[in-house]
């Protein structure tokens, strides 16, 4: 079951990281990417970004105002994710093929600094802004990634053959590995934008890796909840994870003993529609296993995870009829880097597409208050991605668990 | 400083209460509206909403899916907020002329019960539907109210007289009493979404006010930030507000003392841009006494209210050369309706709009983490508010503070 991958690491001419993952040999890219430069005049890369605490939600919020000058997207024939053909303009990318690529972003939100003084500090000074002595602040410090899935601009990740899928994979496990282990990490975030409803304007299939400097409102939200479940069960509340109980065990437990909702059971993972889905669309994948993040998947999981990975993406394609590529934000959450046992590793899959061509917008209720108004409901979800199961018995398929149909 | 204003109280055709707010007498609608009859065959109004706590963060959702069978928006010559003019077809106000009109609306997130057996109750069975027994869950009662703002479908609210501006302050006022009596409702939620870039279809200028039966979440962190920062300052923690140490008073006292984010100061209120905003535009209005909800308010500051509401309404739609109508958010925050002192009233004010004609899109980072990436800073967002100051001295304009300007 271990998948056999070869990583190479080299370096943009600004000094950014970037690194080949290939998974076929003869690897694609590797082998030549060696001597392979990138010799583009690029200016080092900058990033100036101020982190400041929201004081009346306790959430942190960016300020890269140095991207508001980031140089428009090229044209299509210049795609910047596709690797560098012969005789055409170097992208990012200097090899001329490759599997699957990670390097930073040109225009991080978020960068290292270039000494590691300071990050991580409360509320050291961010150069050059006249910075608010009253809340919480700090540079931004940490790390933006690109994820390139394919050098085949044409195709989604759910066209991707297994192997390429699993490269992927092992990919955000070793990220996650090596970007918590920076200091002052606190957070890291692998996740997809699809769509060019959702503002996506590079087609070329790609994934980002965000690794804050703080634990983002939605994880401490999770963090506070499973502190708050074990404190309830008569749990220590400081982290016995191992024996203690497990908000994540109850919710699976409940969605299995309930049913309604669950879309795919396997050994390791379920997908299921959560009890409170907030968006039209939205499907959750979580391991059975307390695993925090990627890293820590032993091989039998991240076979299974890939597979299934791909099986509800092929649904989300084919949930609404006449829409080939449903617009989706994939989200992976992972525990916080520091509080193994406050979180743990799960995909949110959502599509704020609600009718074919209509999207769902954020008013008042939602962007001012936090308050969805849904107009389906959880179980309605769940029972049309069991109907989208893909019929012609592709090896990615698995078997969908029997379950009883209500709807609400 | 009292301002005279008459109401009527009426009902239309399926039982939905209709409220005018007539200000000028001889007051347009109110008299005659006594005896005008909603002679529409219209079906009782039916809500089955559903609402679910997220087990995960906390949040508590809207499901109401009777939505979406709801009726297409009629075309523009049958605008269903405009007065019913004699020979054409009813529309939701009978009378044929008004000046504010509040009304139930007819195909509402949030509904009452017939009777008010179960609201408020945690776990009641919403009827017909099979109901999830492991997360908090209860029936959507509540209360959806529109809020026309004048009979003239070409206007916003920004070119409304004082006068008719001050009515609607009046008429959140009433509302906000009226609905915070009501069993069950923990929070009472005026807002206005303006602008087809953020989905609205109505041009006629019309809020919303929702009276949700839960504490919504911005409001519940604003609630935990508040008793958190009484706790850190050595107050009780249990509500002694009037005496003790308060988040927003400290909030204020810092922006006053910085300076550089504050845009019009006045002798009740402030218009900030917050320290941490979050939205590519956005401003404040916080009243520097302790005050919940709009119902609280004393003349004096409704007077001041409207004023400086009218004033930054005028600065955000000149926030932007070549945008006329800058799509906005106005969400005006108050308290729980069972813990005045855990919250104050406040206006946020913001726009999806980055630049003319370019929207922020949510995606991964803030979608998936509420991780706010913003490529501006506060501080950016202050300066263009006071450079975009009413230069023709009407009698809106408040004197604007002199303040240090510093770009970050």
């Amino acid at each position: 079951m271990q998948h056999p991958m070869r990583i190479t690491r080299t370096q943009l001419a600004d000094g950014r990281e970037l690194l080949y993952f290939d998974d076929t040999p003869e690897f694609v890219s590797g082998e030549r990417t060696r001597t392979l430069v990138d010799e583009r005049e690029l200016p080092a890369a900058t990033s100036a970004s101020e982190l400041r605490q929201d004081p009346l939600t306790g959430a942190w919020y960016t300020y890269a105002a140095h991207r508001m000058n980031r140089t428009f997207l090229p044209p299509a024939n210049e795609n910047p994710l596709a690797p560098t053909r012969p005789g055409q303009l170097p992208t990012e990318i200097p090899a001329d093929d490759y599997d699957v690529v990670v390097f930073q972003n040109r225009f991080p939100s978020l960068a290292q600094a270039e000494s590691q003084a300071g990050l991580g500090a409360d509320s050291g000074p961010a150069t050059g802004t006249a910075k608010p002595a009253f809340v919480p602040s700090k540079p931004g410090h940490g790390r933006c990634e690109v994820v390139c899935f394919t050098p085949d601009s044409q195709v989604s990740f759910r066209d991707l053959p297994y192997t390429r899928a699993r490269t992927i994979v092992e990919a955000w496990a070793h990220r996650t590995k090596e970007l918590s282990a920076l200091p002052g990490i606190e957070y890291v975030y692998p996740f997809e934008n699809r769509g060019e409803e959702i503002g996506v304007t590079l087609q070329h299939p790609h994934g980002q890796i965000y690794a804050y400097p703080f634990v983002p409102e939605r994880a401490a939200q999770i963090a506070a909840r499973a502190q708050e479940f074990r404190e309830a069960q008569g749990g220590s509340g400081t982290g016995d994870a191992e024996t203690g109980p497990d908000l994540f065990d109850h919710i699976l437990e409940c969605e299995h003993a309930d049913g309604q909702r669950v879309v795919v059971q396997g050994e390791y993972f379920t997908a299921f529609v959560p009890v409170a889905a907030k968006w039209p669309v939205e499907i959750m994948l979580v391991p059975h296993r307390a695993v925090p993040n990627f890293a820590e998947l032993h091989d039998a999981e991240k076979h299974e995870l890939t597979q299934m990975y791909l099986d509800i993406l092929g649904r989300m394609d084919r949930f609404f009829d006449g829409v080939e590529r449903t617009p989706y934000i994939a989200s992976w959450n992972q525990a916080p880097v520091n509080a193994p046992e406050d979180g743990r590793l799960h995909l949110q899959l959502f599509s704020l597409m609600r009718s074919p061509g209509r999207m769902k917008f954020l008013a008042g209720s939602e962007s001012g208050q936090g308050a969805w108004i849904s107009d389906t409901t959880p179980e309605r979800i769940a029972a049309r991605f069991r109907e989208v199961a893909e019929n012609e018995g592709t090896e990615n398929q698995l078997t969908e668990k029997e379950v009883t149909q209500h709807d609400g």
